[in-house]
């Protein structure tokens, strides 16, 4: 069979991965897909540079249209990641009839409804197994292996940056600041961390993963996300004598009233083996009503796993090439016409179990008034930690309580905010027991 | 889009799960495939008890071959398991020009080769996820999440019964014989045990494995295998002692010298999060060139879990079945003219680490003389405790290897047994760091 030939946009870390990968097992992947994977052009911001990394093996151009826009281009592969010009670039590509791969979560969870409206008018693939934890096929599992299940939940830790920066608060009792520096020198986030230490790229990625799960639209706007900038140590300590650890998880969840869709640090049992997932590494851990939990391990981010997953993709677009449309894995898992209208629930209406940690002046029937606070809530108790403090006027109250809803919590907080012995403010981190 | 037909031969445990998953999920299912899924007919050995199952929803014969032979079926999911009938089933279903969904391991490792190859010569697929720890699709993830990979190796607990015995044997301090009991008690074991405590189950899934992830032949008949029948609880409370908790693990890798397979009980370091898996879930981990180490976690067994993965196949199948056969993906992940000749490797060749236990009578120069044989073959160590036992003038020495090949450890061992002071034979179990 004739190569297939693909155009690649940016030729940055997970581009050049993919050039280098493409060439490297160049055999390998010609004895699954049956035929030869070309990149016969690519385009680049700096083309001497590109010309130093890949030498003269295909066309390097400055004008990403020229790609998008070459009719002997089978594949685009989008790589540049950012909005614009990606999606301009992303719309001319499949209206241009070509098969789309992109890395680029932010461009789908914003945009994706739109992206794949086009796609499927048009009669082609846009592959995103990149855009959500490279090094693991979970896009693939859910909309593909996981097609018997009715999908209950999805949790997954999605973001390095943040697990390695977790991973470093726990191990080494460092505070928020500190871990982020070291991060930071070690490459493990970007100078400008905000994205992934507020948790904005886990929702973009958690958005996607939510579609495809539930057969339902791209939300994002209503997503609820915070990331882990507010996360003292002494939480990370106090959980951890709880038996927890505390993860930046993705959350979502199908529930009678709507689709849950948050991102927030979370207390998991440290029993759970999503607990000791550690460092830079990312899981998934998926909850089917046929075949129970199951769960997903890997490298999330780095040239070579993202590389790994957008050449899986582009062997599918070779493998599916031929077959009808309506015969292609749909985009979001479920058919388009299938696809639901449940809504995402609004955080307040959410149910979930917290830590909570109250500092108080150590006086006698403090925590008779705040258990009565709570259980005028309907909040009962499910764990308590009282800890000395340095002055020992002072004293830390740590508890976990049952399942509730985070509306009638923070009612509760607010009464208990206003009581004379408590000092301060609340904190408050969501507990999930993953059962 | 009309429904896919499918034929159903045997409807046990599996069978059964089947049938009913595809009924409760059938809205879900029909949203992800765009066509649904019928059950047409059902061959079972006792019609009476299956009418009562499953109503009269279908047509139930207890001749197998009706099924297969019918020409209104597409699909035949065979559940019987066992060699035959099930072979003599599925090559005449093939020979009809039907798809053939099964479950059954053992038929694929010893006649894998000639099925796929009756499959090719007829442009039909031969499905078999649920062969392989049934509530994770590992086999979909090698054929296609990880087609940029050369992979290294593969390291699964993929039989659910022997890690539930070695669970309880770790947690409860049990010897074998009272594990085996409870877990026969529990339904986690057959009457029969021998395939599972055996390892014989695990080496017909790791004969799969092999074949897909190296693009290899199945060869079963050249897998080394050993089961936990031998295990006792002393070397258990021993290696977790040293840091490392015990498996029984099935390993398949690539080497410059051909390719492993062999399943043993293992001693893997405690922190690994494989290590972690308790009681009857499964897990496999995947060493990748490019995507380096990821790792599956789910249900190995039951009814739901199988059941999903046999859904998925369906699912699949409808989705391709318009696809021409050569765009489809390989039944053994590379196209049928690159599977390669590769060998698998005596078990006497392979290199790994070991720990050894040695009883030996308190006697100076002992040790002197166990080590200085070892150092004859090139034979390091890496770990030592020495415990005392209720006889005071004997002792326990447990010792962990470096790496040597496992014929010279034999021949080491060989002597070492001659020596006065070692008292019985020495134990021997196999050692995987697994990076």
């Amino acid at each position: 069979m004739k190569p297939i030939k693909v155009g690649l946009l940016g030729l940055g870390t997970v581009g050049a991965g993919t050039f280098n990968i493409l060439r490297r097992n160049q055999q390998e992947i010609m004895r699954r897909a049956g035929r030869s994977i070309e990149i016969s052009m690519v385009a680049v911001r700096n083309s001497e540079k590109a010309a130093r990394l890949i030498g003269d093996t295909c066309v390097i151009v400055d004008d990403s249209f020229q790609v998008v826009n070459n009719p002997n281009i089978d594949i685009v592969v989008e790589l540049m990641g950012g909005i614009e010009p990606a999606k301009q670039l992303a719309f001319t590509a499949i209206a241009n009839g070509k098969h789309v791969v992109t890395a680029n979560k932010a461009l789908l969870a914003l945009h994706g409804n739109e992206i794949f409206k086009a796609a499927q008018d048009k009669g082609v693939m846009v592959a995103f197994e990149a855009a959500v934890a490279g090094g693991i096929p979970i896009i693939k599992s859910l909309r593909e292996g996981l097609t018997a299940n009715r999908i209950d939940w999805v949790a997954g830790i999605i973001n390095g940056t943040t697990n390695f920066i977790l991973s470093e608060m726990r191990n080494k009792g460092l505070d928020f600041a500190t871990a982020l520096k070291q991060a930071q020198e070690l490459g493990f986030a970007e100078a400008d961390p905000t994205f992934d230490i507020d948790g904005i790229d886990a929702a973009h990625k958690a958005t996607i993963i939510s579609a495809i799960a539930f057969g339902i639209s791209m939300q994002f706007d209503k997503a609820y996300v915070e990331g882990i900038r507010q996360l003292q140590a002494v939480d990370i300590s106090y959980a951890e004598q709880l038996g927890y650890r505390i993860k930046l998880l993705a959350i979502t969840k199908r529930t009678a009233r709507g689709i849950e869709l948050r991102v927030h640090p979370t207390l998991i049992p440290s029993t759970r083996l999503i607990a000791n997932v550690e460092g830079a590494m990312n899981a998934v851990l998926v909850q089917g009503d046929v075949v129970g939990a199951s769960m997903y391990y890997g490298k999330g981010a780095g040239a070579e796993p993202t590389a790994s997953a957008v050449i899986a993709d582009l062997v599918d677009i070779a493998r599916m090439a031929t077959a009808d449309p309506q015969h292609r894995v749909p985009h979001l898992a479920f058919q388009p016409e299938f696809i639901g209208t449940e809504a995402i629930l609004p955080m307040s209406e959410i149910t979930t179990s917290y830590y909570l940690r109250l500092h108080v002046s150590d006086q006698t029937g403090v925590l008779a008034d705040v258990t009565r606070i709570l259980a005028n809530f309907d909040i009962s108790i499910d764990a308590m930690l009282q800890k000395a403090t340095a002055d020992e006027s002072q004293t830390d109250i740590i508890m976990l309580t049952h399942q509730t809803q985070e509306k009638k919590l923070i009612a509760a907080l607010e009464q208990i905010e206003k009581l004379q012995s408590v000092l301060g403010s609340m904190t408050r981190i969501r507990v999930e027991k993953l059962t």
